[in-house]
């Protein structure tokens, strides 16, 4: 996609606010720019994430638009949370694309509508439909939200005032008995994307999704696992905006760039070659997603003398740890195996959430790292409450643990550096 | 009840910490002598009031275990939110408690185990735990929590390893197929408590307990019709108190009491005499419940010379509006009807939460309200975001509105009084 195409009209043609559409790519572009572009050594490979990162706003949504325009889609469908089976949304032809926001936006606008006290994750997502600034907001033909954490659960009311709406009912606790309202609930959804597509999902087209979709978690998987090396083949930064991409990127061509990113990786591996020296403190992050362009703390972690080598998030480990099993035949199986597979992502909101806990041990254990950053994003009360839990399971694992709450400013940038840096020292 | 009876070696066999549960007293009676013995022209019967806040930590402490000790009672059930339901826990010759708590307590010893940011209600009953202050939570033999927001759901986890607890799922969603979820987790409740107290309910324990509650449903019921009179006959504080002592005091005794504070009131009316002049300015109170000894706000608005004249609360109408159905003959069809009823309960928990907007717009104009107070405690995502819900009936309805979050401290008392001043002269 040549840079010099003009996209203006067709942000236009979405009803975007373009002036401040162009300062916000600008501002992104800027941090981009001094956040991985400054990295050293980073797999070649790397460059397909430029890519993504520089048409993310614009090569992207043509070809999203493209392809409804010429009756590839059928339908544009949005989702906040890894909860929402992308797979239902593939298998009638729809486009699938994450429309959690990283950035703080028309504040003044969303505090008409919010409380001040709000996650940033959901002002911003607010922020960016009233300011007008997301495309991917602006060409979704329907948008699935679920109801997990309070604040978003009752943010997609307002929501459902400016978007077509669905939301998903998601249970509390994880047992036998949700799990069957799980099922129920997934199918629910497959009704609703066939009926708002004009598709009938068929064995076929579901069999196609699943293996898809499987095949970006295994590539994901290929990729993750290579950063369990000393050095590390790639950074968090860049392994995080992996996971973001996967949100939005098409997905046989993602799933192809990031097993040429695993296969590099594999290579420098054995040859001892990293994107940090050997020795350097290694970090498995775990918390709150980081939607795009949230790469603050990454950037802060690394730029301090650290590297990321996991994520137990929702843009992370969870986003790719399970496979749906792919031993279905009816459409039927293939939802319920589709719900199983939903159903293991330990997120905060359910009660128990014991194997989080035993996860993130794992992961710490298996990716060798030397420390444990567990993030909240402020008021968000699960994460929060749910961070005394994990330190404790890191006390008992014996893993030097940090715990941060932050938002999307940059204000607490120097003294976050600070404590960053006294946490590297000490591990 | 003896002013003079010592209660410490009641307390110390308990557990409870006494000097620090002697201190808390102290400053609660100051508090209600400051707050409710200053009010003029009071009903004369709500001198019961007075008897419940002298022996709320003594006196009806002393007879629950007493009743208990003498067989009459099996165990001590105590609970966080109006979903559970009293009558289960009143067939099996259980004592049902409330145990939500309106003061901050042992701050410190709270935030080793939960943030910082957490809604005082939460922070109050873990306080009132790690403090040993409350012995409705120290006589407690079984806690039932309830998933509702996000920071009960959670602080149950940490609150489960200091308590023997059982927690019940409440759906998100008010609608066919949840409500025959709630159904079966109310037979399981009801399966809970038999085990626990040792007794199989029958149908004529069922059929009594249901009575029981219902009666002092109907005596609130009447007692909240008499404040549509202009003078009101009682005042907000009051009636808070009336029904907060609903959570603790035991039922056909004050049942009774609430009667004759009605009949009383009754006659006000009839001879047009108020706790207040008439014309003075009528607010209904919506928003977080207020557990004991939380009477700040109520005290403020009616110190300010406004009056109180409802409040859609679950330290309100939310506790008495509904009645269970009384034709039920098995077992069976009994605990669907108080499923049923429980179910009616408009808690921000719901989306959407339409009815609790139609419920504020009707009380206000029943009652004749000339402005709604609509309060959030600090952190409570859910009543903060709705507020914004209820803000736009209130408009749409033509009734002056005001949106107050607040905490127990009395840090912001001045200012909130300036606030609501200003709102009292404006309506
Ligand atoms: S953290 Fe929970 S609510 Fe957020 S995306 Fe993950 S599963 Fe969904
Ligand atoms: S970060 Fe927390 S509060 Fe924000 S949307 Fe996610 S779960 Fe909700
Ligand atoms: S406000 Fe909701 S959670 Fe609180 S007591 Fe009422 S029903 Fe329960
Ligand atoms: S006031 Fe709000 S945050 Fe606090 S316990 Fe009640 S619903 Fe939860």
């Amino acid at each position: 996609m040549a840079e010099e195409f003009d996209f203006h009209p067709m942000w236009e043609s979405l009803g975007m606010n373009l002036a401040d559409h162009d300062m916000l790519l600008g501002a992104v572009g800027q941090m981009y720019g001094d956040m991985f572009l400054t990295q050293n050594n980073r797999p070649k490979s790397t460059s397909y994430l430029d890519f993504v990162a520089t048409n993310i706003h614009s090569g992207r949504i043509k070809e999203m638009l493209d392809k409804k325009e010429a009756g590839e889609a059928t339908k544009i469908v949005g989702s906040f949370c890894v909860y929402v089976p992308e797979e239902i949304v593939l298998a009638c032809d729809g486009i699938p694309v994450g429309l959690c926001s990283g950035a703080d936006w028309a504040t003044d606008k969303v505090e008409e509508h919010l409380p001040r006290n709000t996650c940033p994750l959901i002002k911003s997502f607010a922020g960016f439909k009233l300011g007008e600034v997301c495309p991917y907001i602006e060409s979704s033909d329907l948008v699935v939200g679920e109801n997990t954490c309070d604040g978003k659960k009752k943010a997609y009311e307002f929501f459902a005032t400016q978007k077509n709406m669905y939301v998903m009912d998601i249970p509390n606790v994880h047992d036998e008995s949700t799990l069957v309202t799980w099922k129920a609930e997934v199918k629910k959804l497959a009704a609703k994307i066939e009926e708002e597509c004009g598709v009938t999902i068929t064995p076929e087209r579901l069999k196609a999704a699943i293996h898809a979709v499987n095949g970006k978690r295994r590539a994901l998987q290929r990729l993750a696992a290579t950063r369990a090396a000393d050095p590390a083949p790639i950074s968090g930064l860049d392994s995080l905006l992996t996971v973001q991409a996967a949100f939005m990127d098409d997905t046989p061509r993602l799933t192809g760039a990031i097993n040429e990113m695993a296969a590099e990786c594999e290579q420098r591996v054995e040859a001892g070659e990293g994107v940090a020296p050997k020795g350097t403190k290694r970090i498995l992050y775990t918390g709150t997603p980081m939607a795009v362009p949230n790469w603050k703390l990454f950037n802060l972690i690394e730029k301090a003398g650290g590297v990321v080598v996991g994520e137990e998030s929702c843009t992370g480990s969870r986003y790719y740890k399970d496979l749906v099993d792919e031993s279905g035949e009816t459409v039927d199986e293939m939802l319920d195996a589709i719900a199983e597979r939903y159903f293991k992502i330990n997120c905060a909101v359910f009660t128990p959430n014991h194997q989080r806990m035993k996860d993130i041990v794992q992961m710490a254990k298996d990716l060798h790292a030397d420390g444990i950053v567990d993030v909240a994003l402020q008021f968000c009360t699960l994460y929060e409450m749910e961070s005394f839990a994990v330190e404790k399971a890191a006390e008992e694992a014996g893993i030097p643990f940090m715990h941060i709450t932050t938002d999307y400013a940059g204000e607490d940038a120097g003294q976050l550096q600070t404590r960053i840096e006294a946490f590297l020292e000490t591990i």
